[in-house]
């Protein structure tokens, strides 16, 4: 039975990854291409193929090919898994009402629209009733879907497959511990930003070398492209087609250098997907925890160490020697790394990041557990700022109207920010406890050895194992955010001598 | 009853529609953006969309609101025609079987790269059995499809829905009597092309030289784009998104330009259907004679008359002016308007053009009224070529092998090309009997009175007739070749003072 059982759901699951990919397409083209009149008909045929993969997700036939197919012994591990994340995404998609999923669709068209004219002007009320029937929709949801413990696993569970907020809550209260008393010691040394940062930059030049630069860490242009657009992202197209963007701005060097390195991180991974799995479940990325855990090891680890600074920086000039001419590794070094207090988290920097997601998903958190009304939350945001990160918000446009993510119902989005800069410490201290260390490599600009170890280690295993399980499987051990601490602390006390 | 049905109707004429945007897309980036790794992938989404396609085009249920529709007597005429021409569709549709579709999408995509091999090697032998194997799949069609008079009239209809080989032979005879004599005179005076035709025209200048002349044009930049790709073409993704290419190339600077003029006429047509017909067949544009009438009619009609070209001319010389300096507006447009016997279609000037298409058409015909093996072809291709322009191919790369259409299947597809022009011709005679000379318009680079006039004549009117009839119409006559054997006499007379 297995065999004509298996073919029928491999063809299934094969229509399905060809909507996803036309799906993805109009996305992509969406933010780096159309023009702007096509908005309304692109929503339209969007939301046109959206509906139809909905149905063909939810088919009944397809329900029944996984009751088959889940029960087979003949099945190998490879299929089993396939077939068991089949079965979790089928019953997640056939739970949720037809009319839930339109009502949060509308809910976040319309929220996403009116938040982006509240940030402006600074006006929490005007978004106060979107945000407010979002967050009644998104419990609707989670009741929908159903979870073991409380509301907010279910929203994690979209992103994180498996994970719950307690583990989340016992993750973050380790790292918060660790990480305050290391942020308290470096800020005190830490002058300000050097002067060097900001110039003029000519955008072609920067364009040359960022193409340049992420075909030199590895990724695939003749499977990919780097394009811009306002908001830097990757997405995998399909086999052979994975693409990035970043943006450029005359005035500003290093946005658009670390925005490429953080996408080639995302690219990479995508690249390494095994080709011959790409249409089925397990050929699939982890999660997105896995996913920035990439992108932050290349952007962090590998693109602010010391010894690939060096290199960069002597690549820069090549390009902008009358705005670098005199900058010496030490103050280039210090540049990219240098730390501060700040409000926004989308500008913080690699000591202080995480303080802005932690604040971000105990209000999420506090939320879903109705300890929180939507009306309180501008209040709470600004009291966590203070106790997180030490500063008040002047006003909610750099306070909590500053993320897009609740206006489009990504609440339990937030969390994977943070575990996938856990993990990317973790992996990375793992890789070279087996190769060595990388320092004498970066100090040549040579990732080679680093991207092979993701690709066996990372890469090449796609979606075999539920993150949790897979980033075990990688360290050898459970997972805890110690080697992101060690890491913050060896790097941070060097540089500022604190 | 009427109206539910029609709303029925109308939602499954949308969702098709959104459909085919999502292929036009997935066409559009092949062509243009997509990287060549993705090429199997993209091949396999686009069959997966186009079979979805093809199973909601042919659902039972579509056929029943359209046989329920066509009678109803409370339909007004704007949707009685989309309801007509849905039923032409759906009737075509459904009478192909579903292996004859496979059979022909399987041969022709093997066709096709068979081709791409054996025209450079100049290598009929190997394309043989493959062109062999796509006409015998093409009579099985038009078998299928059915027809009243002969075979080739199905194939026609695909491109100009109603139109027949007796009446393409009726109107080419006339042409081909009228086009000899003038072609002989005028090539008896012409001399050799000018020499400012090549020199060193920088890509970006070009580039920035297109972008601004297709916006002077009346393209609407922030609802389409012009890209770059080796074989220009329009396409309408979507209302508010028509997207045009043209390619560059630094020796040589006319084929850019006029391409981009080519690709503007289809694009300005595009950009005139009325966007509430968009999701409806009566949206749609007419036939691809209409399309080419257009683009035609914009790149020579406009873009080669002495008016025009002097304005040109004298915007070139902003930006290349070392290169085209010297020239006078007498010897440019002599340049651009330069005609002889040549053996390669696309390189083809206006004069000569369609002795090349007639002969295809000859040819074609012959096939599919069983007078011609495939077999033969080459040598019946070196006769006709030596019979209608006077020459003889060296070998079968710049002869029989020059085109893709054959390979593609695209038997019908070539009289498109001149129809298109010479519905442009009397299109733009009948323009200038409502308007007057536009000979003071075109001397100023002024085409908004003629934009205008197509806009309310023929754009406006999109698919609400079939073309034979539309260019009745338009005409308020019935339509002969006599307005294009008048311009081009006029034309080349006075350049030659033949």
């Amino acid at each position: 039975m297995g065999n004509a059982k298996w073919e029928q759901f491999a063809a299934r699951m094969r229509e399905l990854t060809d909507l996803g990919r036309a799906l993805s397409l109009l996305s992509w083209d969406q933010s780096v291409v159309m023009p702007g009149k096509a908005a309304a008909s692109r929503a339209r045929a969007t939301a046109t193929l959206d509906s139809l993969t909905h149905s063909k997700a939810t088919d009944p036939g397809l329900g029944d090919l996984i009751d088959d197919l889940i029960d087979d012994p003949s099945l190998d591990d490879l299929r089993r898994r396939s077939v068991e994340v089949a079965k979790r995404d089928y019953d997640k998609a056939t739970k949720v009402p037809d009319d839930l999923v339109r009502a949060l669709a509308e809910a976040t068209g319309i929220g996403y629209q009116v938040w982006t004219e509240a940030r402006p002007a600074s006006d929490f009320a005007v978004f106060e009733p979107h945000l407010e029937k979002i967050v009644a929709l998104r419990k609707e949801y989670a009741d929908a879907v159903g979870y073991a413990n409380e509301r907010y696993d279910a929203l994690l569970d979209d992103y994180e497959p498996g994970l719950t907020a307690i583990e989340v809550e016992t993750v973050f209260a380790e790292l918060i511990d660790g990480l305050e008393p290391i942020v308290d010691r470096v800020l005190a040394k830490a002058g300000p930003a050097p002067a060097f940062l900001r110039g003029k930059f000519d955008v072609g030049a920067q364009e040359a070398f960022c193409q340049w630069l992420v075909g030199h860490l590895g990724f695939d242009t003749a499977g990919g492209r780097l394009d811009v657009s306002p908001h830097p992202f990757t997405i995998q197209i399909s086999a052979g087609d994975t693409r990035q963007t970043t943006r450029y701005t005359a005035d500003e060097l290093l946005s658009s250098v670390y925005a490429a390195i953080h996408e080639t991180g995302h690219a990479l991974y995508d690249q390494g997907l095994p080709e011959e799995w790409l249409d089925l479940p397990i050929g699939h990325y982890s999660s997105l925890a896995m996913h920035e855990s990439q992108s932050r090891m290349w952007e962090n680890q590998v693109g602010r160490s010391r010894e690939f600074v060096g290199f960069l920086l002597s690549k820069l000039k090549e390009r902008f020697e009358s705005s670098l001419g005199g900058v010496t590794p030490d103050e280039f070094y210090e540049g990219v790394n240098h730390p501060e207090r700040s409000l926004i988290r989308v500008e913080a920097d690699e000591l202080t990041y995480n303080l802005h997601i932690v604040l971000r998903f105990e209000l999420e958190l506090a939320m879903f557990r109705d300890e929180l009304a939507v009306a309180d939350l501008p209040e709470a945001w600004n009291k966590a700022v203070e106790q997180h990160v030490g500063l008040r918000p002047s006003d909610d446009r750099k306070g909590v109207l500053q993320d897009m993510h609740w206006s489009g119902g990504m609440q339990g989005y937030f969390p994977t920010y943070t575990l996938g800069t856990l993990y990317a410490a973790a992996f990375y201290a793992k890789a070279e406890t087996d190769l060595g260390s990388l320092e004498g490599d970066l100090k040549r600009g040579e990732t080679r050895r680093l991207l092979e170890w993701l690709r066996a280690n990372i890469h090449s295993k796609a979606n075999r194992y539920d993150t949790k399980v897979a980033a075990e499987k990688v360290l050898g051990a459970p997972f805890s955010p110690k080697p992101f601490l060690d890491y913050l602390e060896t790097k941070y006390f060097e540089l500022y001598d604190a």
